[in-house]
This record gives structure tokens, C-alpha cells and sequence, in this order.
């Protein structure tokens, strides 16, 4: 939590030997302390990817001109995708609901305790039901009712809406609507869904009706990029709690609850931490 | 386990006001002291399922009376469907293997140390791989290679083998080949497979590879009676494990198997307990 | 839930043959439609516990007669303890915090979203810190600031609170005071606590700490009724949640928030739903 | 699994900027190639741990010659701990036993199998009753009783027959004796330990009953090494299976003898694989 002045460096390149010592030189060179460092190569597809997280306080490469460094020694040299941040720069995110409270007042309770470094400016809703909790919390509430004719003119104000709120990602705490590839695009991996089955299983509409029809003995849920193929998206997470024969939809429903609120609780705070690279439609999700 | 002289009746019938009181006070009057006692209603269909077990040592009717009794006094009077066992009564049966070993040795592990209240004289196999493990324990083994040819010829023979070794019920602990609907036939919900993926996710051959091409975070297993559509049959029990993104096909197998070998004994457990009752492609597990 | 016009009642009484039969033909006789029915016999110490619940709408015995009727026609012949209690009374509940917010925002996500049949009229703290979030909810907030000299005294004051608020049961949700004897007294099996650690490891304070020196690989929660023994009264539910070498003091304090709130609001859930029985400092929890 | 020919080395030292880039560089400098790679630091104590695994096909440093120049070229700069394997050199084990043979099955079963890179050429028990499991694997099978007046020597024999047998670790499969400070001292951080409960809770003696004599709702296994501080050595892994009120002693012993038998045989799996570091009472297990 709160690292005064850090940076957070995300690689993903081709394989290949003396990456990880090139990247730990350059920045031990220039006298940065590092604090964290991840990595991880997928050997199938000789895939190399890296975390590292290091105090700026005396680093000597003035933080304007790091992603220029970087660029230049390592990311060129080593055909590297990267992405730097720097801990005092909060991501700006907003969250779209629709009647259901349970994920909203999770990822609020959190973010009013000051658990996350992240801003929230901006709840979007298809309906008006959640507007006093928003309110409650002094959080920016909007309502764009969604209909077969109306869809894409909606979409459009909401997107508006993201830029002018400078919004970096978008969490759906059970947002019942599907989004247009429109609006996916213009977030690609930063919008974070909550399924409330254990997916591929009953990806769709009314999972835990699947769920009891089939008779399955556990019951989950999954955090997940949205992509434009419907509840296919890359996993970030997921977690299942057990039922048995006694349990209803109504009782599944019940338990599912605190699945998806936690679930997607954990991922929007690995994404804020920056700990996610995607990479095949898959994610690599560092600790 | 190890009760001396009990015996365990199995209840399923519409729900009325009643039979629990009519079930309870026959097996009290009759002297029988009720050892274990699990009800559940369905209320959604109205259907009430029972497993009662009491003490034979001081219970009036004679033994091979019982079930006529039950039959005349309760059955006939609540449309029930029931069944009645004796714990004296060893089942008796029979596992069928393919090449792997784990699920094998966990189920011969427990039998040899009596855990189980069964009688196990029969392994049937495609190939002969594990005949010395079936020798170590001293129990009959038979191969039957199977090919698209000769799969109707071979099936009968196992069938004819079953019946001479007086089966009651069979574990396929890995085994390697789609029953057809003749074998399955003859044993309606006493075949019990597992499947190594958290069904209905990834269903058919190779689960690993699609759970792992798919990227999920948690992989399972699945214990099912087997019926005549593939990997659909009433869900006994499941359980999952953890992955990462560092998970290979070859970890996910390696971490499957031992949920495999623990989530097939289990359910074979619950089916020699009498603890299984099958609705409407579903189970009703007692504890 | 919203079941409307229900009774519950719960026994617990010494084991004899009949008592099953005896309790159900009276609910039945009296026209009530029974919904769910739990009973539970502990074999050891021949204790028998159930729980009962069912429809009023035609049950002939008036509702204010009923517990005369239950007393007479079988408490007495059984020498039960019985409880009896109806749907449309809904119990209060008081809740105690002192400066973290996680549970106290869990519970009131769930109340607010009119999850459970309670009313929650009132909060109680050492601390002001948490005002603002009841004013958000709208509940009353009293400061009750404690240290050695004045912990009677305070306590008497919250005590007499209590009872003006007509509160039945109270929730600690990470209260960091222990309470003395009178208070606990005042609330038998009544006052539910959370302890940050997988009890009976860990008792007292700083249980991360411990569980970090310790070098343990899993952390957890427990819920249980708070008596005079410190942490050690009858275990309500547990969670766990992997840790590994990575894990700091800090992150464990991280992840165990999570388990704190769902493992808390999991047993206030079912005290409410009246599915908790005690017996020689253990509980019988229905499902 | 079986890689041909590789070099694991293990390292914890005081942690310097640069060690990682030194080591790395090392091995990719003398034609090495990283297979795995793992390191931790941790940052309170300011310790460095590493594991790291290369093919040795074209590496130059002649194999007898490796530890030298490591020695020389890192170990003596960064003041490292370190040990060096060669994936060829099979660890020899020796498995402890009494009466009760679920952890033995097990750990013989994957032998059998040829799950893992071990040889297990002798077992060693304190009764006679499971002998007749070794001979049926072929595994050579000491009986040596022990009581008060014998203990001292019959471990001196038992640690002659290690040496004889050229044993590099020692599991304990829920072998029924403590073990002396002689023996555990021949063998420090090798002697792995399965212990049935969830350390610290009910360590010592009988866990199952005081598990049920709390009412705890969740019980566990531990694996861990044996120090002469009884059940209180570093904590491998652990793991844990839900119970209720319904379980009895004799249920909670059936459903732990699953979760022992699999911790058990995950601890010994991470220790055959190399994956294991201690340090201050604690482990680091590298995935």
C-alpha cells in the first residue's frame, strides 16, 4: 500500500537469456531500490514477462524521461511490450450497476476505508435505484435507460461521459447489459466484468438456474477482461463455494453473492496494483 | 461403519403431511432403534427423500419380512419408491482401468485397510498394464482390448463377467472408453465415473487442455453415475484446485490427479453407505 | 426469506424414541404446513436437537396459544428446551465497532439491501471515527470512550441502551474491547463476535502476527458467541484463506479482512434465521 | 518432470541490488539455459532466496567442476548459502510407519507409478503389521519396537541402517513415536512430518478429539519439518477440510486421512523437487 513514489515497469517480449539481468542492471545502475520484482516465461510460447516495482526517491533518471530510457536501452533491444506507472498517479475509475447493491457497496466500502489507491468519480446505471447509495458516498451518479432503439446513442453519452471523468478503467458490478464492441474498444483490458458462474460453465444469462438444473455440487464465479465475444474474455479470477442437494436457486443465488462481490473486489485491486498482463485471450496475475 | 445388524431404507415419494411421523413410528413400535435418520423435501417438485437406519438386535419383524412389511404398511399407502439394505450385506464391486494408476491405488489403498464395507473380487481392463498391481492385491484382473470392431462383442463379455462375479455396482477409475448404453443399462446409477474437469466445463476428452487453453484459475473434478449421455449423468460429488498462469497442461494434470483419486473415492464412499439418492438427473448425497 | 407468517421452533432434549414423530403429527394435526424441518441426534451424549419451521395461515392453535400448547402437549413430556418464534417478529440487532469499517460495511450493505429480517437501530463504539458512515445509513451512533477506570461504568451505560433499544442480539464487528462478565451475561449466546485467526490457534491479540511468526500456510476467521472465557466460546463458522512466504504481516491483514466480514456476516445471518443451537459450548448450526 | 540432465541451485542470502543480474548472468555466460526461475526477497529481513534450474547440455563448466566456480564466483561475493543439484542424482527416501497405512499407500502408489524423481529402498516401523504392504511393492522392511528402556538404541540402529541405505531424507507417515534430538539432528530440514491438524491448533497428541472437543468447524493437516520442538518445526503446507456438528470423532478421523495423505505427499514432492528453503523456523516453497 501506499508507496511513497514508486514506479511499476510491465514487460512482455520474446524469450530470450539476459533479459531479466538487463532490466535489473539498468535499474540498479541508476540507483534505484528495487521493491518488488516478478517474472515469470511461459516456456511453450517462449514468452517472457516481468513486473518490477522500485523507489524513485533516488533514482537518477528524472521520472519525465524514464519511459524514453526505457524505451531506448531495453524495450527496442529486446522487441519488448511495456507499461510504466508511477504510484502517485491514481487510475481513475468508474463502475457500472444496475438494481443489484451487493458489488457496489463491496468495492465502496473499500474504496471509502482508503483500501486501494485509485479515484472513483462516476457510477454509470441503466436504472435509477442505486442513486441514493451513490449519493450516500458523494459519488457522480448517471442513469442511461437501455432499449433495443436507444443502445448505441447511450453508449455514445456514456463513453462521453468516460472521457470527460478522465476514466482509465471500468469495473461492471453486475451490470445487466451487454456492451457494444464500441464501447469494449475503447477500453481494451480495462474493463473488468463479475460472472456469477464458474466459467466456461454456464456463461449467459441465469447461471445459477443452469447450475441447480444441472445439480452441480459447487457453485463460482469469475472476474474477467471484457472482450467482445460474451463472457470469453480473458480470467482474472475466480472462486466457488459448495451446495448441495438442499440448496435452491433462491439459496445459490444467496451464496453467490459474497463469491462475486470478493471475486471482483480482488481483481479490480490487481488491476489497480497493476499486477495484470494479458496475454492470448489468458492473464498473468503476479501476487 | 461396522455396524452390527442394521438396516438402511431408502425413500423417495410425493410429499405429504406425515410420512415422516408414519416411517419414524413404524420402525419405533416394531422396536428398531434409529441410529441415523437424514430427510430432505424438494419444494419446488414435492418430493420427499429419506434415509433411516436402525439397530436389528431387538426389531420384531424377522428379517425377510421387512421389506414385505414396509412394502404393505408404507410404500403402497405414499406412492414411495424405496429400497432396503442390511449392512451384513456386503455390495460387491468391480473398478475398470485403463493405463493410469492413481485412482486405482487409492481405491485399493482403502480397501485393503477395510475402510470400506465392500466386497472388491474384479478388475476389467482394456489393457494390461495394471494386472500386477491387480496381483499385488490379489484380485482377479481381465483384459478386453477394445477397438471400433469389436467394442459390442467385448462389452458383452464384460457384462457376462460382471454378472458371474455377482456385481453390484462399478467404478471406472479412469477408464479410458465410452460405455454403450447396453452396459450402462444394466447397472442404472451403479456406475460411477470420474470426470477429471468441474462439469460441466470442459466435458468430453482432454479437459486439461481446454481448461488450460481457456485459462481458468481453477480446475476440478467430478464424480457422476454414468448414463448414456456423455459426461451428463446425476453429479455425485466435485472439488477444485487452484491454478496459475504458471500451470502447465502437465502441473494441471499432475495437480488433477489427486483431486481425481480423492473426489472418486468419496462418491464411491456415499454409494456403499447407501447415502446416494438419484432425482431428475440429480443426487440427494446424505452426510 | 419474506416468508410470511411463519413459526420456528427449536428443541434441544434428551433422545428417546418418538420424539421426531411426536413433534411433526402435532404441527400436522394442527393444520400447520411444514417448510423446512432439521433434526440432528447427537449419538454420543443422547441429546436430540431440531429445528421447525411452518406456515401459519391456517394453523388452528392461535398464534398466542401455541407455546402453551407446545409446552403442555410435549416440552413437558420430553423435557425439552424450546424456543419458539415467529416470521413477522423481527429480532433487533445492535452492532459494536471500533475503527475499522470492513465488517460494519458489510453488514450494512446487506441490511440496507433487505438481505435479512432484522432491524438494526443502533451502533456502539469506543471510537468516533465510524459516525459518518452510520449517518449515512441512517442509524444511531453513541461514543462510548473505554479505558481501565471507566469500563463498568461505560459498560453500565451501553448496557441500559441496549435495553432501550430493545435489542436481542449483538454483532462485534471487530469491537477491539473485552467485555466484562455483566455484559456477557446480559446476552447469553447472544453477542456474536469475529476473531481475526482459525481458533483455537491464535487466540488474544495480534493474531497475524503470530500467524506470520509462526510461518502458517493458511490463514483464517471464526465466528463465534462471545462468553466469559476469551475467545472461547461456542465456534459459530470458520473460513480459510491460502497465505504463502510472500505474504507480510500487511497482506495477511489484507486477505483476512475479507474472511473477517463474510465469515462474520455468515453467522449473524444465521442467528437471525434462528438456525443455531448450543450445546456444552459447541453449536449446532442447520443449514 | 525428468528433465535430462539439469543443475537446481538453491541460494539465500543478505539481499544486495545486483545478485539476481550476477547469477542470471552467470549461467547465461557459460552457455546455461534457464528453465526456472524463482526468487523471493524478504524485505523485513532483508534476505535474498533464490531457485534457479538450467539444462546442462551446453553449458561449459564441467560438471564436477560447478560448485567450485559458484562458490568462488557468487557465493563467496554475496556471502550466499547455497546447494546444487543434478536432476540425475535421485534423492534417496526412507519412509517411518506404525500401524495405519493411508499415507504409506500413497506416497507407494506414486512411486510406483514413477510420479517422482526418488528411490525409496527402505521402510522402517516400529510394529510389525505393515510389512506384508512393503513386501508387496518390494521395498525392504525393518521392525524395530520401541518403549522407554530401548529408544536410545533402537534409533542408533535405525540411523545405522539410514547411513547403510544412503538416505538423504526421512518421512514420517503418521509414524506413532517422537522422534530424539540424535536423530533429528542427523538429518536437519530432511525429515519431513505429517501432522494431523492444523498447526498450531492441537499440536501434540489426539488432535481429532480436541478438534471435536472445541467444535471447530474446519480441521486440518500439516506437513512440516521435524525440529526437536514437538510439532512446532517449518511449516511445509497445509490444508483443510470443512466438518459440522454432525461429524464425530471417528468421521473427522476418516475425512482427515485424505487431507493427510495428500499434504503429506505435496510436501514430499516439493522437497524431491528442490523447492524448498528454510529459514528462521519458516519456509519459503517456491511453486
Amino acid at each position: 500500500m501506499a508507496n511513497d513514489n514508486t514506479a511499476v515497469l510491465l514487460i512482455h517480449c520474446p524469450d530470450r537469456p539476459g533479459i531479466l539481468a538487463a532490466v535489473t542492471d539498468f535499474i540498479n545502475q541508476q540507483k534505484g531500490n528495487i521493491l518488488y520484482l516478478d517474472q515469470y516465461v511461459n516456456r511453450e510460447d517462449h514468452v517472457f514477462f516481468m513486473r518490477v516495482e522500485w523507489a524513485l526517491d533516488n533514482f537518477i533518471i528524472p521520472r519525465d524521461e524514464i519511459e524514453d530510457y526505457i524505451d531506448t536501452l531495453l524495450a527496442k533491444r529486446y522487441s519488448m511490450n511495456f507499461r510504466l506507472y508511477f504510484s502517485d498517479s491514481k487510475p481513475r475509475m468508474a463502475i457500472f450497476v444496475s438494481k443489484m447493491s451487493h458489488c457496489l457497496f463491496d468495492l465502496l466500502g473499500r474504496y471509502h476505508a482508503g483500501e486501494w489507491n485509485v479515484e472513483l468519480p462516476l457510477i454509470i446505471s441503466n436504472h435509477p435505484d442505486l442513486k441514493p447509495v451513490a449519493d450516500q458516498f458523494g459519488i457522480d451518479y448517471f442513469v442511461f435507460p437501455i432499449n433495443k432503439d436507444n443502445k448505441a446513442e447511450q453508449e455514445a453519452k456514456e463513453l462521453e461521459l468516460l472521457k470527460q471523468y478522465n476514466i482509465n478503467f471500468v469495473v461492471l458490478a453486475r451490470y445487466m447489459q451487454v456492451l457494444s464492441p464500441q464501447l469494449i474498444d475503447s477500453y481494451p483490458n480495462r474493463i473488468i466484468n463479475i460472472h456469477h458462474s464458474f466459467l466456461p460453465a454456464f456463461a449467459g444469462a441465469k447461471p445459477y438456474h443452469a447450475a441447480h438444473e444441472r445439480g452441480v455440487k459447487i457453485i463460482g464465479a469469475t472476474s474477467h477482461y471484457v472482450t467482445s465475444d460474451l463472457d470469453a474474455g480473458p480470467i482474472i479470477g475466480q472462486d466457488v463455494v459448495r451446495v448441495t442437494h438442499k440448496d435452491t436457486i433462491e439459496s445459490m443465488v444467496r451464496k453467490g453473492r459474497d463469491l462475486e462481490k470478493i471475486v471482483l473486489s480482488r481483481a479490480v485491486e490487481k488491476h489497480i496494483d497493476r499486477k495484470i498482463l494479458t496475454y492470448q485471450n489468458r492473464t498473468v496475475v503476479f501476487d
